[in-house]
């Protein structure tokens, strides 16, 4: 392997079989003398993004927005203070909003995120971002990403891949960070969408792209694969994730021909972030435990294989 | 304008006003000392495919293979025998498929387009395309691209502008040749699309993407900016069109701050190609000879601003 014999590509991640993995799976394809030998534009890697890349506790970060926002829309909008998923969000009750599952979470964005243009949207929820602290850390969400993820990322990206973000959340609020965040420009991130109306009163008014309060797409589960293919139109050949929300994705992606990569991140690191998997209210990894083993996917743990979890100088390990 | 110092990088472009234009615009906004300097990231470039990137004349080349798959599909399934307008297209009754617009456009390729996998199509279509030709000139389909839209997209692209296909035809019909005929990867397709469904019988059985006979969105009209902001995330800086179902994506385009360009074939040439507009069963241009003066669009009349439209030797301009 040529990348052991340069610097490290990926420092926080330790020595053992998952690093190997990595290393082995990523050099392989990209050597062109080998038969494992992939062309640049089919080296196409999928990210899931809460979880994954960045914290997803204790709450997606999007659903910190949706309840700043439903506290809000409860004392402005009549018809909102009787909605019983916004009136939950505003009391914070998640486990009557999640007890909805991705629906619901979905439902309570389309009555937070809409009325409103494509623009706007990204004006509001860009401020709330950047004003925003984690209520137990103090620091913005921006700094809760994961630090062997962001080696990762730039590992693949040397290596001439591709890399997309195919997230559960919001395209457009995805979209206001993962360029700075990631690398990753709007283009390359795949998420749940609202239905979106082109608007043109007459030819002096300026034509928006009107949000409605109406679902679109949701982009988790069996949805992430056919987001992909309508995104992307190419099978990816590496898949990272870390819920039950992403095994459809990562089942798809190593179901190709050829050399595959599927990985799973298990939190069960309760002194340096959360541990979490069966039980968690988000990101829940149930099945995904049986499923690695099953389809010979790597499971991270982060306990073991990562030296650390977010950058310094936020980090304990 | 340093484009006219070197070699031409239009040279089926005839000299006018609109290849001044054109080639103002591209080396302005790529100029880092100009004031309409825009960064890479944000030179996007859409086009609309069929009529603009190559002929849409006698019909659609996606209608072509629709038609033959009717004639197949009478013969073979009951319950579309009785489908008028799967009866109509077998007939090749255009007037009455068109009668129904875009929908019944899509209507007819949910019908004969669906009902098997993602792949089982590509290569259905695929095989289809290789060995089709034109009813008239007797040529494959891909012969039949327009040569000084080519030139512009090789233009764009040295200029450092990302190209984009924002079509009314099926994306992944379009993604058969866009990479080979534009050099436009798949994911730089915007389409319509069918319903599709993820699925995954078992642990044994390899998961599919299935196509439902349903359309699931309409990329036409003021369906065009949506489907660009959904996949893109930014706005387009330039938009390049030819008919009635690309107003709302110039509109949106040429909306925006800073310097913009909208662009609207006029096939108006009876001799190298064919002459249409108003009343063009495929491609119809109505609207828009008005919006052009209105918005300030570039209207290119094929006979005079082109001087040849298809790459030799077919051409006999």
């Amino acid at each position: 392997m040529t990348a052991e014999a340069g610097p490290d590509p990926l420092p926080s991640w330790r020595q053992g079989p998952v690093k190997r993995r990595l290393l082995d799976f990523v050099e392989s394809v990209s050597d062109p003398a080998s038969p494992a030998f992939v062309p640049p534009v089919e080296r196409i890697a999928v990210f899931d993004n809460d979880g994954t890349l960045w914290s997803e506790q204790p709450m997606y970060v999007q659903m910190a927005f949706a309840l700043e926002r439903a506290r809000r829309l409860v004392l402005e909008r009549s018809d909102l203070a009787r909605d019983p998923l916004v009136v939950a969000a505003a009391a914070e009750d998640l486990d009557t909003v999640m007890g909805h599952g991705m629906r619901g979470l979905l439902e309570l964005v389309a009555h937070t995120h809409a009325g409103m243009t494509s623009e706007a949207f990204t004006d509001l929820a860009g401020t709330w971002l950047r004003q925003a602290r984690h209520p137990q850390l103090g620091v913005p969400y921006t700094r809760l990403l994961y630090q062997p993820m962001l080696e990762l990322l730039a590992y693949l990206r040397a290596r001439e891949f591709s890399n997309w973000i195919v997230t559960g959340g919001g395209a457009e609020f995805v979209r206001l960070f993962a360029e700075e965040a990631y690398g990753i420009p709007p283009d390359r991130v795949i998420g749940s969408t609202l239905r979106v109306r082109y608007r043109d009163g007459d030819s002096h008014s300026q034509p928006t792209l009107w949000r409605e309060s109406e679902v679109d797409w949701i982009n988790d589960g069996d949805g992430k694969p056919v987001g992909v293919q309508r995104a992307i139109g190419r099978r990816p050949i590496a898949a990272f994730g870390n819920s039950d929300g992403d095994l459809a994705m990562l089942r798809w992606t190593t179901a190709g021909p050829g050399r595959r990569l599927g990985l799973l991140l298990h939190h069960d690191d309760a002194e340096r972030e959360v541990a979490y998997d069966r039980d968690s209210l988000f990101g829940r990894l149930d099945r995904g435990l049986q499923w690695a083993e099953r389809h010979g996917w790597s499971l991270v743990s982060l306990r073991r294989d990562w030296s650390q979890v977010f950058g310094d100088p936020l980090d304990h390990g």
